[in-house]
């Protein structure tokens, strides 16, 4: 096995494609978003890639089958724009292989003349969000600005410092290649899987890409977490002065 | 030293043998197996595999002399079926060495033409074990299907997502190569090494390889356990109170 | 992408140069310094190094463009002594990367034929400093004598030990080059960036390399810092109370 | 900078020479032992290994220069045994690291014909020591016996596993290269650097080598050390009573 391994199913004819990156991360928002438009589109699985750089380990599938974990890239052609979409269950648990895997999928966008990169992910405030909100970040000036008209927002202080991995090195690599790279970060409270904050950030992208989307799937999604929501608030105020008389008790 | 260095005893002429894997993890459940089967079948150490990504250390044996970390591959040949088991003391510590070690038993399978690999390890529940179970995983579909035969449970939430190191990893680059494998995973506290839940592995394993075996010195080592869970639970119960009147002097 | 890339910009014609790193670290001390320098001295950026041994990450600006971790040399001709300033935003997150790139720069020293490397860093001491203090440490006897001069201390206990990351390996593998190198480290708390101890470091610096340095924007940034510390000791005070009622009211 | 790089000033002319290997670790027992060995014969320094896997500081040495993390070896001629003497102020942080340096030295022992490694370090118990106790390993059986003649211990029990670092791959690595390897461990509580337990070690490897040295130098250091216990036993003794008042005043 070398240190990345590349298994190409299909080489697509795409038309200056945009890539969609959509990796685990922060409340899952980019993965979600990126599994939302791959079913919706019906998008056609072109390559998987393994390396000694993700963790030694395999899912296991409901059916009780294994998968070795994976990126894997979708294409997909459509009127309004052909798309490359990056999703998969894990990303490197190195520093090095991080570097090297973004660098790759790099390669593969230069060879697809991939005309914009989209990265995806959440941004993790640390309490509930009470209003949806997309925070970019981008390797060009002039695509702040036109980031700002899709509702985009841009802020001083947020997203405070840096963006880890994948989504942050696509902008930061495809900077040294002169490759034109937007990050959306929805924002989320970091805690849960966040289908309600990938709702926020997949209309904003459908927006830039002039894309129309059922997005049914992902609000069914969102409704059930807003129940899985109350229900630990619930829980969370029921629980509060039983342990408090438990700690009365402990100490008398 | 290279970074994998294989110390090869002998070649066995095996008929399509099977490949066994036991090595340390939860509840050291494989390994127990592993070391039953070579014992009882009387196998032959054929090769020993050195890395620089196992732990730098020498086990001390009781006679004061020392064992290098290292993996070992038995051969035996037997009428029901021609086996190789894989063990050793020790697995990778690094996520690189994962991947390359499991490739090269890979290769060495490929090299026997082995027909099947089972890969044995724990599911550690963080509690008792009341019914034993063995829960499995594997890289084919039809082998799910062949393993519920014998008794192998396959349930959607278990084992909860991934199977960390040699013994998941043989069932991912395995699938990538087109050899079968399964993953048998006896259900274990996690906390104590569990010669009971790789009695329950061993019984499995030994239907679905069609082999007898004496099992009395693991029923042995089962019963020595349970004598020493039973002595750890009183010990807990008579710790309980007294620990709270400790702590009932200490703050008034 | 290699190891280490280095995006060279411009070859300066520099004579003897004297190279200064300031990188992140404990009280971020010496990138204050190289900062300020480069900035008051107008220092040009001559080239950026790139490395997968830095984080795998992005920084976000305040107009919401994007820059990759990276380390910059900047070159500045004066009257008094020419200079090359090392600094950047990340020091390697791996144990070979801080001794490679350590390597790169001191490459690049000999190719600029340097005549002497200053680092600049932060000793952080656990509280408040009382007084402003510039420890020593150097890779040549005669250096130490001659630093006492320009009032740098140099203590039988201080800096306790070890210097750690670049402006350690500056000296240790300077040392085998044969390139004397001296490092100075400003106490500070380590709690908070100090650009306090920032100045009593430039101060002996401008001293040992005869320059003079418009120091107001750093007496700025050290008055503010001032202030921030004064409003974090009367918090820290007015909580110390509430806190203990609380306490007692938990109790009760 | 080469991932291992070794600096040699001098090959000695030694007749099949013992190594002896004393880096820190447990109680600093190996390297005080071979710190004074060397002082004591007035050894020679014949090289210096440095390496990317030494931790990326430097030492400061008490006169304010500074020294690379480093390995050293000192070569000795003497009437009884000629010896070489591992130290120096590092170990590995690297797992590859540990067995890349430590064939290394077996490379130089057997240039060097070297007829016999011992290895000394400490091992921890976790309480202060009653009476001290060398126990031992070795990679061949006779050594064992041997061994016993000098008075250490080789216990079933004891030590608890495994010998981590150089003491225990010199072992071990030097089985594969069949060259005969004893370690010497002294019985220590882990927790302070501990001359007495070096003493022990000492008194056992110069009966082994039939060498007469001068142990007044450690014998001081032992005493030294006995006073620095008895105050931390009185302090210890002094603060309970005092940290319990506390402790009633801060609950009422």
């Amino acid at each position: 096995m070398d240190e990345i391994e590349i298994h190409e199913f299909k080489k697509a004819k795409l038309n200056e494609p945009v890539m969609i990156e959509g990796l685990p991360g922060v409340g899952n928002v980019g993965k979600l978003v990126a599994e939302h438009i791959i079913h919706e589109l019906n998008a056609e699985k072109i390559l998987e890639l393994y390396s000694w750089h993700f963790p030694p380990q395999v899912l296991v599938n409901n059916d009780g089958t294994v998968s070795l974990s994976k990126n894997e890239l979708y294409a997909c052609k459509s009127k309004e724009q052909d798309l490359l979409i990056l999703s998969g269950d894990q990303q490197s648990v190195t520093n090095e292989g991080h570097y090297l895997i973004t660098e790759t999928f790099l390669d593969i966008a230069q060879q697809y003349e991939v005309s914009r990169i989209y990265t995806l992910g959440g941004y993790g405030i640390g309490q509930l969000v009470e209003k949806q909100t997309v925070l970019g970040a981008a390797n060009k000036t002039e695509l702040v600005e036109e980031m700002k008209k899709y509702g985009v927002e841009f802020r001083e202080e947020e997203p405070g410092g840096s963006i880890v991995g994948a989504s942050g090195l696509l902008l930061g690599l495809g900077q040294l290649r002169d490759i034109p790279a937007v990050c959306l970060l929805g924002m989320t409270s970091g805690y849960l899987v966040d289908p309600k904050s990938a709702q926020a950030v997949l209309t904003v992208l459908c927006r830039a890409l002039n894309l129309e989307l059922n997005m049914q799937a992902m609000k069914d999604r969102a409704e059930e977490m807003e129940k899985v929501i109350e229900r630990l608030k619930e829980m969370e105020q029921a629980q509060v002065p039983r342990m408090r008389e438990e700690e009365l008790g402990y100490i008398r």
